[in-house]
């Protein structure tokens, strides 16, 4: 059988596969707000006060919300850059997606142990090493341009993925390590990173 | 690179992805339908009452499924007349779908307390903020116009928009301030704001 | 603004929406299925006691698990007939829709209470309402068969939604009826309900 | 009706289908991986060892989510040397879309018992006989292959199926009579089969 059916996988559907997947995690992370149990069932102090105290897990969840949408941003930009996909490529993208849809375990933790520095710690590596897996796909096309447009421009794509390498897991394990001085300023960090990659800006742009 | 890369979004991917989170919101909610728990598995008469108790959570799943159903309509509706997507929609939409991806959670702790006026309110309210998350993107098109289709009429597109900041969420307000009066009047209000918007009329067909 | 941007869907979103919430549907069954709680971990007596007593669970998973496929399939072959979709259209699809996405919480209170006839009857009459609501859309359809390709047969058309009215609901409330003679008997007739409908025969294929 | 309407299915529609399981399975995986309960919220030490007796549950999640990412790239192969897709041949589809959204439970199941031999051989009985759902599909197109695109290999698409109805299922079972000596081994043999399928080998690319 030929390169066609064995090689080459078609985009769209990689695409697809991938959009299910990040469409599918930034729902079920709505699944870990779990409306609170009050014994007086009428009554509204018990039911402010039960929902005051899940503020951690709305903000953990606003966070990864933003994050998923940034990812799948990137995603979109890095996708349409491509003229096919080999099953290499499938293999690094399917290595993000599992990190991907592992951020509703460490979202989770984060919102339900806000003041322990182990919980807020740990999403930040995850969401590093997530950054990661990014990057290492952004490499391996760098090293096998031939699956980028004609007309993308190699200098600055390798650029961008040498930047991506180091700016994104930086941010992150800099949100982990401020937890052991005050989690609730690894909680500020985290969500500096979201509103920064929300509004577009220069680096970025550049590719 | 050029703008192609950066700058705009491939409108089908951002439709995909917005279906794919309204498909699976749609769908989440049944989960929380949970069978009750019955001490004598077998009795009829138990299972019967225990059931019954259920009520107010398939009333208030069947309202936010209606709910879903209607914004995805408008949603579909306006981005049939988009002719291209920039990063700004996007975040505009990104922001209506985190509202739309909550519901599940105001949607439970309504069905869980229905007699509690706060755990009523906070639906109206919830709902009331991801219908003003609906008129900001329209807003947002409206100012920058050059996103709509050539044929669709500017002026009665922002008279829409105009309209749709007040009517939705002036409607979940309402009955949010009728759970002080009785929490099943406000159940009453969100039920026919829902049959309200399925049934085709003026106001809406002008855009 | 004209007819286009208001009253008319595209089909292929209208499709998207449902195939996403068909599958949804299908794979969130799945979370049904708990993993039993063992006291002793390393019993494999103990574990396989407690794997037996879920098969009323992987029975009724399995059975649902067909009858959506069923539904998919019916609903596709009807979707192909289509020229056009209307908003009407477009609410009884949605009404269809909600009594699918309601299928998991019978499936799970008939797999949890096997032998409460109550549990086992509810599950029959959802799925008769289920089939009801699918029979509907055929009926707006066959009154509105501008709807239609050319080439659909409109008498054949009526006939196999005259049909439909019939053959489901009450294939599924004898089901329903055989739970307070014996539960087993409604499993067996909800179970040959899907293998009935799961291999081609001639009245279905009429239309 | 003509052929169109009743026997043949549109490929798009079947794979977007199918591609939302597979999408929806593998996100949802993750959901069995539910944030630890320690007694001392702020204790490091609880959490970290809460968070190590999780690794059986992290890492029976990573096989599954690469097992799943395997299927679908076998999957995607298949379909794209079909010309179309008869109703029977969705409905073999369907047989392996059931055993696929299944591989939920034995994961939890595994990842909870990790110790337990039967919960490890029940994951390799239950994967060995979702590649045996895979192979009949398979055998079905070997026996149909007016399905098949004409430049597909006949006789090579054949020696594929023969091989897989083998290999796949037998490394299954040897991972799960592993079990029996040492339930590690199990977990180091299924673990070994997943990354022997991600790297492309002579034996796959033969079809």
């Amino acid at each position: 059988m030929g390169k066609t059916f064995t090689d080459l996988f078609s985009k769209n559907r990689v695409e697809a596969f991938s959009d299910g997947v990040f469409a599918i995690i930034i729902t079920l992370l709505v699944l870990e707000l779990k409306v609170p149990h009050i014994v007086d069932r009428a009554s509204q102090g018990e039911l402010y006060r039960a929902l005051a105290a899940l503020v951690p897990k709305f903000v953990s969840w606003i966070i990864s919300f933003l994050t998923v949408c940034i990812i799948w941003t990137n995603h979109h930009r890095l996708f349409s850059m491509f003229r096919e996909i080999d099953i290499r490529l499938f293999w690094w993208n399917a290595n993000l997606l599992l990190w991907v849809s592992f951020i509703p375990f460490p979202t989770a933790l984060m919102g339900d142990y806000p003041s322990n520095p182990l919980a807020v710690a740990f999403y930040g590596v995850m969401m590093s090493l997530m950054a990661v897996s990014f990057s290492l796909m952004r490499l391996y096309i760098a090293r096998n341009d031939h699956i980028l447009h004609i007309d993308v421009n190699r200098k600055e794509f390798r650029r961008g993925t040498a930047l991506s390498l180091v700016i994104g897991p930086l941010f992150y394990l800099a949100g982990a390590g401020a937890s052991y001085v005050n989690s609730y300023l690894s909680f500020a960090i985290y969500a500096g990173i979201a509103v920064y990659f929300v509004f577009p800006h220069a680096t970025r742009a550049k590719s």
